[in-house]
């Protein structure tokens, strides 16, 4: 799209008319050029049932579009007005005690309602006929953080989904029994008719729990999809769905009809350096840059303000960050804090009073450095040999299964792994990715290896000249979580050429080990103890425990390439002993460095600890944001963002 | 009344009738002369449907008073008996889950319920016909510790009434919806007959949380006014309804047509300072004393001992506190310890065996310096200069909508603004209270500024000569949790002649600030930043951070007064500096002090935090407890008490 | 039985027919001699109504015995199929909620159901009938693990029969209302059918807590005992039930049909010292040695592995202590990682993958050890002179009133009374065992100690030359949780001979003491004061605080014996002062030591702490394990563990 954009969700439903005027001000000064808006607004489009007013939004996109900014319309199915969800109760979700959900809130439908589908699609459709092609809009967001909220829907109708979805995926109850287990405990269906959600209450069966969502995000996918295909229909462009920021929901499979992926956060201050794995991430989805939908202006809130005090700087941070990283929109949530009902806590661009934050200075100031570098970031994008994988059915197995105690995937990966890498260019991604282009793949904690033909694809990119970094707990068990009988691993124990002599789950401090040529590896939270085969190096041993002296890392040449097998995790240093790669640029831990090619190339380093900092440069580079020229030992300031074009 | 009582609560119904002699040889001993009865003996009252029994109720209450003890007689509508609540289920209470309270406590009646109004009219009745112009009794209780327990009752009797409520409040539909702020989310009523109570797993609406509570306030108002009104009938006198310590349910309304504000509290010992903030608001309720229907002795416990070890002369100095600051009755809970059932675990004057704990020593004490100084306090009152708000209105609004994390309008109006004034006389208000005599009103957080004509008196108040200091966070909003949306205060931006620059709700270490003429200005909690317009003088600004150099006090004057609007938390010794007057006398700041005047003059010393301590009298003083003359610098010891006449 | 078992839980039912081979080649190669089986399978034994399939069962007995491995068989009345709950549902619990359990889980039957009786009984006989006699079979388990799990069944079923159980042992509703204290709060019952089950939400009620769980245990008894008498009707020998550590549901009272006390435990490895105390009390329930059924191996883990690390030789001495205790069998649970479904993240001996971990190393060199000392271990046994109290009843009772905030009677218990005695033989034992043979008895918070003809038998023995150690909290209240009110305790102050002057249950550390002769006595958690009768002499008394100086210990000679009382918890080191008794011999404190006497005699020391510690030898010994000859000082290293013959 060749722009940057930057701005706020709006609702204009809530204000009187003749506060659009202001409110259009109110974008000119800051200099932000983007308004998101409908989300909720479906009673205000369809206050009586078939009977729709889209004027009073018709009025507001064309007033936007007058005056130089573009609309992000929503879908408003999170939504529905009272009167549908009063008239209509199989709408909402029927929770896990098989109570409806109150009219109260947002994102309580149910995902499976041939009604409530119905709905949907007529509103949709609706709004596809009055808005498709104003040019004003310059994308779609369908429904809002969808998800299975409250362990997912229970209703009759979802049961026999979720029933019928596993039928098919099983095809005999026999089969079923035997992947989940049922034996023991004389739990086994006799029929799929049989079978009932997992209550929360309940002991928790991994199998179960694992399928039940696995169905929800099924329901989910269609359930987006049916708009995406009306929207497209009616010629829209650039839909997608704004989604959370884990990958529990398959980023993959939910976007794989979407044209472009849609993102919000609220992390706190503290939490910068670890977006950018998020970004890392969701660049690599789809070939084109993403969109953050939502993050924070201020503080966070509902009741109360909350989050924590972002200093001065991190707001600025914060919305450079995703642009450094590949994204080229940013909208902040939300433009003006509501005056009372839900959220009224929560920090925005503007005032209930209308007055602007201190923070809003800071925005003004991204706005306008984006109309200096825009042509640079959409002249240039990032292109990384290391990748990193994040795994959807990893996430999900691991939250059904942990296996270790207060074990979390995500962060596991960003703080053991991914923090590694913040002078690289990396790409985070899912077990469906192509490995083309990579020199490097890190899979720790894949617990399902071989998914999406990644068994195979893994091995002839490895012959070819790759290294695989596996392990510790990777490819130890299917995707129904059911470990593997036949020896630790399906397959990887083979392929590196190990027998898997011990194992251990339990954290603790109590493992040490040595690096076979020199110096201490650092271990840690579980442990899995190695004999190498002839052809395997042991690169690293245990030693003084109750392992010594058995490998912890291992090495073995395998075509042009290599699998390194780590049985625990190990530190930074270490991880970037084993990769041995140059960064982009030496710099300070503070500082994320990514480096940007194409038409031009150049260096985007953003401060991200409110911090001074440094960076060396091997070149003579300009910044775009002041025009300085910096070479060499480079400082640089909390918060501070250079688009360094060389 | 011209009478100290000190006694406790007793429950003759538990025991042998032979006892009872026994235990009026038990106050003789410890010189008490009130016991507090029938509070949850209905089933003994009424054992079967319109079947009364009130001979061993006489009993009790003539041999009390043959012996000079005197009786205060509680109606028990707070524990009907098993077989009315079984019999009418509608009587009981309907919890949020939509099932009726169980048989198995107390205070759990529907309030609402017409029923239980119709058998509590009935039980009061043939009380006050019993008990009426009984000599022995010296008040009446109505209930016990009345409130809407878990959120209140969700019966359809319940329902009803509070849409009836919000219909006569809001007159139309739509105006609620405004009010409330409910066309974002699609939440829009179409009729009152669509409103459901709040629930707790919902998303918190304030709006409509806040609405709820005064709803219930509303039905417990009747409830306990339909009681008053048949004992006033049989010209009982002294009624009133012991609550805790919250004006949560405001004082103010629930006493508008009871004789005499009662009050309980079981705080821990070191909360024994705090517990002074309670009787200068009590104080202030009615033109009266108060009473101090229920505090512990010796421990609190209903499975199990708690609230940690009371020093030595804790109890004394508890039981002096309140009548220093304007009680004349203090009961404790309870006379002897229950032997079993629910509460067995709970102090005492006596223990179950019947024999006297070793606080009933400090009790004794405390009952035997009544007699001395009985005269001196009821011939003496309390007069303050400085008041400070405490309002019912920004109680329910903060609960319903915080703001600040955490936030806790009570405890942050006594730690950070009451504290500082323990050597003054100072009357704690809430908005309905006259505004004549004070020279200093103190309102912070004072969220509703514009009810009960406050706005109004206000301004008349300072322009005779009235400072008013305002702020942080008060005239913020309406009574429905709306906040203002022209300014960020309704009318005190331009009363205070300033424009709010910035605002941060927070809370944090991040900011400072400096008295325009020397001094640093501590500031916490919030943090308002204030351009002064032309006439307004800053008297502190923001030094160092973001706000700097806007006002964070600021002072201007109003025909023959001022206004000092404050943007944020300052400290004690700050405030004192803004109120500038003397305190009763110097003293340590453990020794909280009242002057009493009247036919009388002088100063109650009571030492509350178990320390050594002093006071400077600048006169000669004769102490009524030892008769001992003190002029000058006075010592005064662990948890003593002075009675200091001039 | 002359011989020592070692094995582990194992679950035929769950892996392919040819892995028990492989399974019995595990066993050999860890030289255990006995699986437990049968005890979840009801499925698939009984996979359609009335048809029952055992070959498979058959098959694994016969081959186990074949091989010389002994089988446990259980019944497997804990999970019923999944047909057989969704067919009668009344077999399932109903929550408190009034849902009946869902089939996920285990444990989850109704114990009073006449329908799950009646499926018991017919599984049970059907089991009894094919493996009664089997040569194979060394014992069998009833049920697993049972207890009134969620606070009990709720049903109609459970409801009525609770009411019954009231009626018999009140026989009228007006000596159950004053047993329990109705009046209060008007909650007198007018019939036995208007009483109702505590639910959770309640305010809790002590008695009635109390009676519901009495209530539930003798339907557990019975339940169970239903299943023993069918197999003690084919024969079937060492019949048990495996129950958890404590003696909430009396060990005596289950057991008192049953051949041999079972037992689980879990804890970890920082707690080995203190599973002395269980084994210590079940040895005394029987006259015969008890079965350790389950316990961990490795880590416990249901999702994830918890419970910490256990360091190398844990499980080695975690298996030795009960054999040193008076055990003849110990079982892990369990043989093989389940590779899915629930506890898949348990430890085993072998992983999914069927490889031992390395803990199984431990056990196999435990399993050899046994054969070299089974000898001395069946021809020896254990006598003690000193007794400590552990009741049932007082369990209970402090459960529903534990008076002191946060009391957990039984690790009270352990931690500040049986952890005196780790160089002792000490009998803990419930108030129906016999008194013969000790010299002292210590009843610390014996809160009823007038039940199963205590009091008399005590007097007796006292008289006879018995040292009674009682208090604090002795004697203090009836079965029913009704404390005493003619004096503090029933008759232990007449006995005692004092009046007990003050009380005091908050704790706190205001309170000191001093021993009469000489030095400070410590004293903790809850303070009675005593003054002394005529005869009786102060042992110790309250130095400086407000019960100074009256006593916390008093002695008084009764007969030949006498009875010293404890108003106070003292340490360690002042308890053995008291009882004044040389220990089996002087070691260090994390040295436990066993003296065996019978055919042989010796001692048997287990280091528990993974420290270095030593132990003084009187005499010359030979060390079964190693065969080494020990005399005078003698080292031990961590965890290790000495077989001394005399």
């Amino acid at each position: 799209m060749k722009k940057i954009y930057l701005g706020a969700a709006y609702y204009p439903e809530m204000w009187r008319e003749n506060e659009l005027e202001t409110d259009i001000a109110r974008c000119k000064k800051l200099s932000i050029n983007c308004l998101r808006v409908g989300e909720f607004a479906w009673g205000k489009m369809e206050p009586k049932e078939d009977e729709f007013e889209f004027e009073w939004l018709i009025r507001v996109v064309d007033q936007l579009y007058e005056n130089g900014i573009s609309t992000v319309m929503c879908t408003p199915t999170a939504t529905p007005p009272r009167w549908l969800l009063n008239q209509y109760p199989e709408t909402r979700m029927m929770m896990h005690d098989l109570i409806r959900a109150d009219v109260s809130s947002r994102c309580h439908t149910c995902k499976t309602s041939s009604v409530m589908r119905e709905k949907n699609r007529i509103i949709v459709t609706e709004m596809a006929k009055v808005f498709a092609g104003h040019k004003g809009i310059v994308g779609w967001q369908i429904d809002n953080e969808i998800y299975p909220y409250s362990e997912g829907c229970y209703c009759e109708q979802c049961k026999s989904a979720f029933r019928r979805y596993l039928k098919e995926k099983f095809g005999s109850i026999e089969k079923l029994n035997r992947a989940w287990g049922m034996t023991r405990w004389s739990l086994s269906y006799d029929t799929f008719e049989a079978i009932e959600p997992p209550y929360p209450g309940q002991w928790k069966h991994p199998s179960l729990r694992k399928a039940w969502r696995d169905f929800h995000y099924g329901q989910i996918k269609t359930y987006v999809e049916e708009q995406a295909e009306i929207l497209h229909g009616y010629g829209c462009e650039n839909v997608g769905t704004d989604m959370m920021a884990h990958n529990s929901m398959s980023y993959y499979d939910i976007n794989e009809k979407l044209d472009v992926v849609q993102y919000n956060h609220y992390d706190a201050a503290e939490r910068l350096p670890c977006n950018a794995f998020s970004y890392d991430f969701l660049r690599s989805v789809k070939d084109r840059p993403f969109w953050v939908m939502e993050t924070q202006v201020g503080w966070n809130g509902s009741e109360y303000a909350e989050g924590g005090y972002r200093p001065v700087g991190n707001c600025y941070a914060n919305t450079w960050l995703p642009m450094a990283k590949g994204a080229e929109m940013n909208l902040y949530w939300l433009f003006r804090t509501h005056p009372n009902g839900h959220e009224l806590g929560h920090g925005a661009l503007f005032s209930p009073a209308g007055r602007a934050y201190r923070v809003s200075e800071e925005v003004q100031k991204a706005a306008k450095e984006f109309e200096k570098c825009g042509e640079f970031l959409t002249n240039t994008r990032i292109r990384s040999k290391i990748a990193l994988h994040y795994s959807s059915t990893a996430h999900n197995s691991y939250d059904c299964a942990p296996l270790l105690k207060g074990f979390d995937y995500r962060e596991t990966l960003i703080q053991k792994y991914y923090a590694a890498f913040r002078h690289y260019n990396v790409d985070v991604i899912d077990t469906a990715h192509s490995l083309e282009g990579y020199e490097v793949v890190i899979s720790p904690f894949l617990s399902t290896a071989d998914e999406n033909g990644l068994k195979e694809r893994m091995l002839e990119w490895i012959k070819k000249g790759g290294t695989w970094i596996a392990g510790p707990m990777t490819d130890i068990m299917d995707a129904n979580v059911m470990r593997y009988t036949e020896a630790p691993y399906s397959f990887l124990e083979e392929l590196a050429g190990v027998y898997v002599k011990y194992q251990k789950p339990v954290a603790n401090e109590i493992f040490t080990a040595q690096w076979t040529n020199d110096g201490e590896c650092a271990v840690g939270m579980c442990y899995d103890a190695y004999e190498c085969n002839e052809g395997t190096r042991s690169l690293a041993r245990y030693v003084g425990g109750e392992f010594s002296p058995l490998s912890v890392i291992t090495e073995k040449k395998v075509g042009k390439g290599k699998v390194i097998l780590t049985g625990s995790v190990i530190s930074h240093g270490d991880l970037l002993r084993l990769i041995n790669k140059p960064p982009i640029a030496e710099a300070s831990k503070n500082v994320i460095l990514t480096e940007r090619t194409g038409e031009e190339c150049g260096i985007i380093a953003v401060e991200t600890q409110n911090q001074r900092g440094y960076l060396v440069l091997d070149n003579e580079y300009t910044d775009l944001i002041t025009g300085r020229i910096f070479s060499g030992k480079t400082d640089i300031y909390p918060y501070e963002v250079l688009v360094l074009r060389k």
